[in-house]
């Protein structure tokens, strides 16, 4: 019984996430996914990354995903780009965002603002590949602080996204990490995924990610 | 109609932790739930951890949850205690242990060979907050990589455990991290919390966490 209801959930979950995609197509934009554990720098990511986007000539809205606190979302004010937050502690404390609330953020941003939507999704190797959000592409960061195994410990997030991007680079020689094993170890879990290195930090490997999600936007805008 | 669902598995999960912990009262034991992000360092604390509270004279056994892999439970085996490995995937890879599944380890592991019950929950800093294991307090581990914000972005999980350990000391002064603002973070969510420095990798603080582990046992032993 249980299991049944799982599986209607996620029933109505791809459905929704068939509208956003549709919604996105319609409007000649696309939108990216973006997942990893707490804590590995997706908010620093973000805080570079969408500058080098913009100045390519594209814009760009976030969407925030966060159990509770606007501390994320707080952090890209200085950007001046349209921010949809989405606490997820109002029903319940969600583990991951579902197509429903992107659809909502979507009506929230007056969708026609941006071109390349990114969502910050909660912290969590799990719950969030679970769900479709409706994005086009899935990118997973992982940090090099992480310990070498986490693609194995949790294939699906890696079987679900198109990009892993390998952060903290810059620390990766003092903590003694195995980026080469990383790298192993996720392409064994999903042969066809593009592995970007980068340092929000000290600014390294930030062009390519943008490279990677602008030759997407157009590929998808046809 | 799908939060009618999600309070009758919480209840049934609440009576069978009820179950758990009435068990390890009848045989003189107690039971310690780990929970953290993926890669703060949980096997890496138990690998250390466990040889001191066996030097005091207690019998330990460790419940280990993992979506998929043995690769945590591996680590443990130069220990040689008994170890009981809960994959999650088999039922559709849940993100937390609940306590349904804890009792089945006490099964299997004959629960009279121990003292004292470690469970390494899936790394996770939301849905383990959620799902009561009937273990007899809760212990959140995080790390000086992921930032002072997460005891303020994942409240239940601080909410609901006793001790917290701040992992990877050694590496604090490195990452520039600001040590007593995560605390004063913690306390600001949990007043109540015993807040633990640690290293496992240079076996700092790791005495006063087995302290911490044995003085709960015994006064829970009565």
């Amino acid at each position: 019984m249980e299991i049944k209801i799982v599986k209607d959930v996620m029933e109505e979950n791809e459905a929704l996430a068939k509208n956003v995609r549709e919604r996105l197509r319609a409007g000649g934009q696309s939108m990216f996914n973006i997942m990893s554990s707490p804590g590995s720098g997706k908010t620093a990511i973000l805080e570079k990354l969408i500058p080098i986007i913009q100045s390519r000539g594209y814009r760009v809205a976030v969407i925030e995903g966060d159990i509770t606190t606007s501390n994320d979302a707080d952090r890209l004010t200085p950007l001046n780009i349209p921010v949809a937050l989405i606490n997820t502690d109002s029903w319940g404390g969600d583990c991951h965002l579902g197509s429903n609330v992107i659809l909502g953020a979507m009506d929230l941003l007056e969708s026609e603002i941006a071109d390349i939507f990114l969502i910050e999704n909660v912290g969590n190797l799990v719950c969030p590949a679970e769900f479709d959000t409706g994005a086009d592409s899935n990118i997973v960061l992982i940090s090099v602080t992480e310990g070498e195994d986490k693609p194995l410990k949790y294939p699906l997030m890696f079987r679900v996204s198109s990009l892993a991007v390998i952060n903290k680079m810059d620390i990766a020689e003092f903590l003694e990490t195995d980026v080469p094993l990383i790298k192993r170890n996720i392409l064994q879990i999903n042969p066809e995924m593009k592995v970007l290195e980068a340092s929000a930090k000290k600014d390294l490997g930030l062009g390519e990610i943008a490279d990677w999600i602008v030759e997407r936007h157009l590929s998808l805008k046809g």
